[in-house]
């Protein structure tokens, strides 16, 4: 049975998503991107893009599970409530269709990736592109794919331990 | 021609709602209570939940208008993010829905309901009640209430002075 993920980095102005699909060792891409939305749309009407988005990526791939970075606290008050107000509609998009969510710290998405819990962003593309086998142009992708094959390397250990 | 607003106070275990119409001077509270939520829920659970009532409130009684009070950011990193996410399905489900979403300081909401911009939740509760004639229960529901007909006296002065 194969597994389906969908990670998500959640942006008011880039959201990067991407669907990865596992059989065994065999890690799949179906299909990444970002979110792009203009700073002069006021935020509710970004909000509505990405939760419209996500709902159709979910319908068009069917995953199983949506995975997200938990977000890094120490940022200050004003983004902590941005990225709130964003992540409230992606977890919505999720629940709504009835897709457990699961949140890994950044740390530990560096870590599976890369191997190393300090990598940067640079790292973490270029171990995705060869992990995955293609190209990706932007980094919110990178990262929503990142945290895909953390979810699913995750999930294969927790298969192998159990 | 009457205006009805829905007022919101967005919290994470306990949501205000309240819906008035105002025609001319008068105005008629049409609904108010609270969504509240067991914290034993996921977040994203609570979110679905917090979303739904509020999309039934919106198709039942058809505001013109959402109106919120402007959170105040001094609150700590935490409590910002999961406001945040709280804010950001409110804004979905107006902005779905095509409604205007209008944020008041706190300041002015007091300011509006009771004359005095550092008026306390009692103070604020019970204009409320003297303004629409009705006994409200909880705090929630009234903060909602207010922010409403703070949208309203607001609504009526851009009227008289354009």
């Amino acid at each position: 049975m194969n597994q389906v993920v969908l990670g998500v980095d959640p942006g008011s102005l880039n959201t990067g998503f991407g669907v990865i699909s596992a059989e065994g060792d065999r890690l799949t891409p179906l299909a990444h991107g970002r979110i792009s939305l203009p700073s002069r749309s006021p935020l509710e009407v970004r909000l509505c893009q990405i939760y419209d988005r996500l709902k159709e990526l979910i319908l068009e791939y069917r995953p199983h599970t949506l995975a997200l970075e938990e977000i890094f606290l120490a940022a200050n008050v004003k983004t902590a409530f941005t990225l709130g107000q964003v992540r409230g509609v992606v977890l919505l998009a999720a629940t709504q269709a009835l897709l457990p969510v699961h949140l890994y710290p950044p740390l530990v998405v560096k870590k599976a990736v890369v191997g190393y819990g300090r990598a940067s962003k640079s790292q973490v593309k270029l171990m995705v592109e060869k992990l995955l086998g293609l190209r990706v142009t932007n980094h919110h992708a990178a990262d929503a794919l990142a945290v895909g094959v953390c979810h699913l390397f995750q999930h294969r250990l927790l298969k192998y331990y159990s």
